[in-house]
């Protein structure tokens, strides 16, 4: 006898009545509200084609590095996953991948993956027992038959999502035809694109060659002359604008900024040209290009994101294989207060520019952040990410936060997801979690209700619309 | 219609009503003790010439970078805030300056200000209707007429307030002119000062010289003398002590403490005097410093007070235009294990010295602090401060040091303010959440509520009694 | 009159009624499991011999560092309190000693020490008035005339105490003896060893030569030859699984590991052994026997714990006066992604190898540790350890680790004590703290109460049972 499946309408509020009230109260007024997803990583081909998804396991687990690292964890190898080698295909038997994983949900428990699944589940599919190894099949069919309808084509849930803007992320080198597909289609739905030079401007990335030679094509600039490198990005940066970008986004391994003369930057860009390439001068390259896109910015008005923090490709073997973003990529200490203060020295009193900084080391949050960002005009926090993307994660931005930067210095969800199906559960997830510390703050006479409510709605779409310019 | 305006009297208290029935109970035998301020930052020429304030403006704005800076991290330049340039007046109406704040206020939602400047609007001037464009004219009448009044001059605040005693903070450049002025006046209002050396001790600090002079004069020594250097600080402090004084500070960059022989302490000394001054030479004489002033407080029962982490006037452009604490000091990750270790090595045995450490990296309350204070009979633990003094971080505090060094390793609360109508308030949420933090280990019978009673009255009057001996 | 002392059966549940009541149901099912307690510190001996506990202090005060070195912080002397100097007997009353901590019992409160010490002296002693400077002498004579009696030998009280498997830690230098007459006795107590080879792989331990030289005669090897010192290892590691280890225990300053190459670690080795010890190389060579301890592993199938990031000894005169482990250990910041890296990149993929990882940083567990478990086979996360093994400490090891590791990359608790009447105590606490944690799931709906019942009979027996193969 399987075990039911439901979604509590209180989930994730506080216990306590009185703080319980609030939180569904503000709920209400916002669970409503359309969907502004300004930094993600869904495929823009599934918008441009609208063909139907695969079935269950391409769509939900092997693109899920959430899912998949947790079984691998406890043993699972990557290939009984159906996660392809790198270079290769998907192998094996998807029904069999998907059973794995459902004779594995209870490493799951806990975990936000659970709730964004049991919201898929419930609300995209109407499945009503949870998923095991007894269900599994079940899931397979029902999902895999819902797939092959036109209800569950990409742009048709899209609309079914109420999602007003979905931003993708592509490189430079990307020529965004799915964008320009999707534009010349007709079809009403907001896809942008969002500006993410790190393919030609990290030196140690694998494909900094490769990236490098599509940017010279795409520009017909020299991108090996530092004023022509330089023009490339004014060039791309004006065609990912036109495709709808309204922000860059910046994935470095820390958040060092520089401020080189403009003869020292472009020596340095002329030794790493030359494949003189150490770690140092790498390091120092990325650090001047987030101030030179800062420059930029202040002229095309794109809000720029720093992503800092995660060491990339830890497990060796694994990246040697299946190559990277396969749940291997492990946060470190990240310093924002020298790091940043090369940038924020030259720009960071000026309220034209708008710099969102995010971490994956929580204790930035009220020792470094929160300062900055309740100083520097320039500066605003992005949400709990990634693996504080949680329920307890976002609690702690907010208790961590808030206090010295305040509501209005933050920007309000980003989902930063591959995928698409958990958008509206992971937006849902944000606002429940919102109006619960909300709610607090209302129970415990530290806020009123009513200004507790305007909180709540700028968070779930005023601040995201303003500080992405949507 | 203006929102009204009042403190519940649950305030911060827990919502689950056995938690808040408990701290309710707490709260009540402790509110009414008479305040002890045993670190902070009036200005005695308050109390010396019992002047009435200026006006609206001048007392609660512009000397409250918890407010402007606030503001400016939206957008607000501080000339609209009467905040002056670095050598400067005040400029611009005062008036349009409490309107620009007033207009701002929802950017306090969930803020510490926010609780304090309620606490003044309602305690102190009687306004029943919330701050806001609406209302900022009341305000500023309302508040202005009071201040013309003799209840509100400094004096009769100080007696209203029921503060026990005062301390300022004072370099020992200062001649302590207010303090004597204070205390001949025949007034019976208890305000000390305390030793700040920074300035004589700090080689990178811009009045360097011009406070070394200064300290010549005033002790007749040859202060570029190694002996007659530390003979100085020896006079000064015995003069800090007669005007009242029982503590030190240290604000440093970091909690580095050093024990040089005295041969090489007298050589780096004489380095620095002779202009050769490297950031290395500097942070490592601030660091021998320490340990001498611990040698001092020996002597002349000085309680010390280490104040390290602050990464100060992180703006390069406003600290050029404005100079130093205008909300431009940043805090860094801040070692104290292996930083504290030379003192600690000398002096950490003597139970006879007592030096209270505080931190702006809440990482090392659990893992560094706690246990250091927890073993050292030297060694307490200093308050939530700057930005940690609010509801969250006081919570933080207790939750993360009282089960390793207890509540008797802690010294009460500091509120640290240039904000001397928020001192009520702030003593006042630093009891409540005391009370708070008690209530939940009543309610989950953790401790007795006997126990907690006397801990609550520990926390707010006696431990600070004993810690600072007034 | 002296106040009662009871503990409340809901203690350490949450306050909020429907939280508590999900908390409650899910202990009961839970505890009255058998205590497994893989990894402490008590003594072997008194198991093997059987003999009566000495007298109250020497029980339950002059072993138990949580307790002196709260005294000690507040001037009271190691002397007073019986703790023996550095290769001396304890001197001084034990009655005294027992005296001077109940006057400084209210240094407890809110501490874990105050939950255990009630949890024992209701629990094994039956007391029911408060330890205090009045009931000290009830409390000596009651506690004393117990332990005259068989119920309260060593033995009777492990039996009692429903233990089912207990592990001492041992040096390879040792020689296990009291093990083997553990078993020779024909006793059916489980007491097992595990194998701690830090005084022959530190060569900055003050035991380093004295415990290779016994390392040497219990192996019949060369052990100052890279070759040799590898098979006594294998020797021992037999000899120790033998006697009934099943896992081995490294307590290094750092996480460091290294991967050199076989030529490499044999000239490193070579030069400790002849006295050429330098900081770094200490380090270098901790951090390659874990690896090599690794790779041994994987062929007898010890389980490896690694307990990093402790700074021992840190106040240097009690070192000099009273020796190690004695309150004066202070964590420090520990990283674990970069120091991690070597053996990961070797072994870090493969499932038979555990790897058992602890922390004194707090900061690591969901920036770092959470992340390394949630994804490498090898990795498992011990419990909140050590200064962190309370009620608040454990909190936020759940917390903080759950929403990316899940509760099946953890381990379950250990009580690494010396203290061994206070091991019921200890697993009683941590198996309500696991509770109140999953009924405030329950509560909010983030997870079903059925599963919430798995998770804590997994986290109370089933997943220590299997991390440490018992």
């Amino acid at each position: 006898m399987p075990r039911p499946l439901r979604q509590h309408p209180d989930r994730l509020f506080p216990a306590e009545p009185n703080a319980r009230a609030a939180a569904r109260e503000l709920y209400a007024s916002v669970k409503a509200l359309p969907i502004l997803s300004p930094h993600g990583h869904t495929d823009p081909a599934w918008f441009a084609t609208n063909e139907a998804f695969a079935d269950p396991t391409d769509l939900l687990l092997a693109p899920d590095h959430y899912l998949y690292r947790m079984l691998y964890s406890q043993g699972v190898s990557l290939e009984r996953l159906r996660v392809p080698a790198h270079g290769g295909v998907a192998m094996g038997d998807p029904r069999e991948a998907w059973r794995t994983l459902a004779g594995h949900m209870y490493l799951f428990r806990g975990t936000p993956s659970a709730l964004w699944l049991t919201h898929v589940f419930t609300e995209v599919f109407g499945l009503d027992v949870a998923l095991s190894g007894e269900t599994a099949d079940l899931y397979y069919d029902t999902i895999a038959q819902a797939l092959a309808t036109d209800a569950f084509r990409p742009r048709a849930l899209f609309e079914r999502f109420n999602i007003e803007v979905l931003a993708t992320t592509e490189s430079p080198a990307d020529s965004l035809n799915h964008h320009h597909a999707i534009r010349d289609s007709g079809w009403k739905g907001r896809v942008i694109t969002a500006y993410r030079p790190d393919p030609v401007i990290d030196a140690e990335h694998e494909a900094f060659g490769a990236s490098l030679e599509r940017f010279a094509e795409l520009t017909g600039q020299d991108v090996y002359d530092w004023a022509g490198y330089l023009e490339a990005h004014r060039i791309r940066r004006a065609a990912f604008a036109e495709a709808g970008a309204t922000s860059t986004d910046h994935g470095h391994p820390t958040a060092a900024t520089a401020d080189l003369s403009p003869t020292d930057a472009e020596a340095l860009f002329r030794d790493l040209i030359a494949g003189d390439v150490t770690p140092e001068k790498a390091e120092l390259f990325r650090a001047q290009m987030l101030t030179e896109m800062a420059a930029m910015s202040l002229d095309d008005g794109l809000v720029m994101q720093i992503h800092p923090g995660s060491f990339r490709n830890h497990n060796r073997l694994l990246f040697e294989g299946y190559g990277r973003d396969k749940g291997a990529d492990i946060p470190t200490r990240t310093d924002y207060v020298s790091a940043l203060k090369p940038l924020l020295d030259r720009f960071g009193n000026d309220p034209r520019l708008s710099v969102i900084v995010f971490t994956l080391d929580e204790t930035s949050y009220a020792r470094e952040l929160a300062p900055l960002a309740g100083h520097y005009p320039c500066l605003k926090l992005g949400p709990a990410w990634w693996f504080h993307d949680s329920p307890e994660g976002m609690r702690r931005f907010r208790e961590q936060t808030t206090e010295t930067a305040g509501f209005y210095n933050t920007v309000g969800f980003n989902d930063d997801t591959r995928a698409f199906l958990s958008i509206p559960a992971r937006h849902d997830v944000a606002r429940r979690v919102d109006c619960a510390f909300l709610g607090k703050l209302v129970a415990e006479h530290r806020l009123d209700i009513d200004e507790a409510g305007e909180v709540a709605a700028d968070l779930a779409y005023n601040l995201p619309k303003r500080a992405y310019k949507l």
